[in-house]
């Protein structure tokens, strides 16, 4: 059986794997126009190079495993209509994510730019207010594995959650529930408001003009989701007009930030390139996740495996 | 009854105590030189301002409220031999001073000057590569009200925590314990050293080169007690040979921290003007510290004061 990886993994990882399953032949580091395309049963991707000319291809396809947590690249209609499982590494983006959000919350809270740019300029002055998490309320957009997981930190912190998704149903970690009809109401108690929302045809373009408008002139909004969640143009002037008061963007309606974007330049932007989920232990939990999905994929049990993907929800 | 407040505080704040104690008759704002000083039974201050020639006059004095955590600038000998009352505000910095710790050291794991640096020149690059806080070791010198708090928050991040002090008691929110003796022996294991410590003379001078020189090559190190507890000039020497690989300092041998101080030019240091415990909720703090105590003296318990100082070991 073929086992075809679209990307590259270390030395001692395919080691593992093929030490732990040696009935599978593996082909690692392969490009989609591999020749094993047709032979193989299982393709493991990033989800960015799977088009229906591949799966035209693919004729003994029975599991694709995206090493990713968005799978909005893929055609998505056609593997429904392929009706074989399609499997992700949600949830393995929780820890580097959900630190990473906490650092830039707590950097914007404890004004840490400005104290590196007093740094700079060698200058010693004790003005700078910082303010505090505790005490204050955070929504999150998309309580599932990450949201859940900032939530759990924010929690440790003081911090009351609010979790909001589409119909407002109980989530880990979140002391209260909003759903997105209940959003404009809840915004306006805000301190801080995290997406971390993945594409879907209900959440592109979420948020307008009014939800901005509806925060506090003292909030910290983050989108480290997805950037088609807003018109970017809405959210600059949202930002020129002090609500929320600043940002923390990780993803943007073009990628990369294009360097004539208004957002670089921004003193109450900050821009981070996609990178939060990156982290060196990625391979690593994504194995993790693969390995027991394989094993009960070869014992009949695809059923079983975890961190299945609807194709027709896009999650 | 006088009670003498060598500080300023907010209208709403004095109105507050003057309801509380309607017996009680307040001074607030005022100087050492205040003749009040002879007839007030307590004293309110930040600790900085009383000397010896003070305490001369302070004829009816019984009690010293200190609003603050350190009381190293107080004549503690001669306080001592007074034998009456000193109590700080101990604890009141544990929600500001743990959060800015935290946000030190998120900062420093996920390279957020790296993304500042980036975006000043509008440069979209992904190579910055963070580490994760989850699974690492931590050890804290000094686990008491305030690194008990940076302990808890740690552990909610996943970090092994290690309170270090003089017998090696247990303290909250560490894992383990590590007396001052087996110091030496614990830091090579350690990711991130936080002191602190208050000054006094057994942690004056506690961390000399072979300590430094014990750190891990990616250890992050973080002074947020007092600037005595090395020479800086051993810790300069230790941050130019990579052991630590990078310290954030909140406090210096000398403050403000001289201009031509080569740490201002560092790379791989963070200065702080001595601000980590600065938080909008100082007074409101301070004061429910104080009111029981206050109410409790009147009661004639002063012996029931929370907070208490011992004079003689100058914590």
């Amino acid at each position: 059986m073929d086992v075809l990886f679209l990307f590259r993994i270390r030395e001692h990882h395919e080691e593992m794997l093929e030490k732990e399953f040696p009935g599978v032949h593996f082909l690692f580091d392969r490009k989609t126009d591999d020749p094993a395309i047709e032979t193989s049963e299982i393709i493991v991707t990033y989800g960015v190079d799977i088009d229906e000319n591949v799966l035209d291809r693919a004729k003994n396809l029975k599991w694709i495993m995206v090493a990713s947590a968005g799978v909005e690249q893929m055609p998505l209609g056609r593997i429904a209509e392929m009706d074989i499982p399609v499997t992700n590494v949600r949830g393995i983006h929780k820890t580097p994510m959900a630190e990473t959000m906490l650092a830039h919350i707590l950097a914007y809270k404890k004004k840490l730019r400005d104290v590196y740019d007093q740094q700079e300029r060698s200058e010693w002055k004790q003005k700078i207010r910082g303010t505090e998490l505790l005490d204050s309320k955070a929504l999150i957009l998309g309580p599932g594995a990450i949201g859940g997981e900032v939530g759990r930190l924010l929690q440790a912190f003081g911090v009351r959650t609010f979790g909001c998704n589409r119909s407002g149903r109980p989530a880990e970690y979140m002391d209260e529930m909003v759903s997105f009809d209940g959003l404009l109401e809840a915004l306006p108690e805000m301190d801080t408001v995290i997406s971390v929302l993945p594409s879907t045809p209900e959440t592109k373009g979420l948020l307008g003009r009014d939800h901005f408008a509806a925060m506090k002139d003292t909030a910290l909004f983050l989108n480290f989701g997805r950037g088609d969640l807003y018109e970017e143009k809405v959210l600059i002037e949202a930002l020129e007009n002090g609500r929320p008061a600043a940002a923390v963007l990780d993803v943007f309606e073009t990628e990369p930030l294009p360097a004539d974007n208004p957002l670089w330049k921004m003193e109450n932007v900050t821009v981070s390139p996609h990178i939060s989920s990156h982290s060196g232990k990625y391979i690593d939990r994504s194995l993790e996740i693969f390995m027991p999905n394989l094993r009960a994929y070869l014992e009949g049990k695809a059923d079983q495996m975890e961190n299945r993907v609807d194709p027709e929800r896009g999650y």
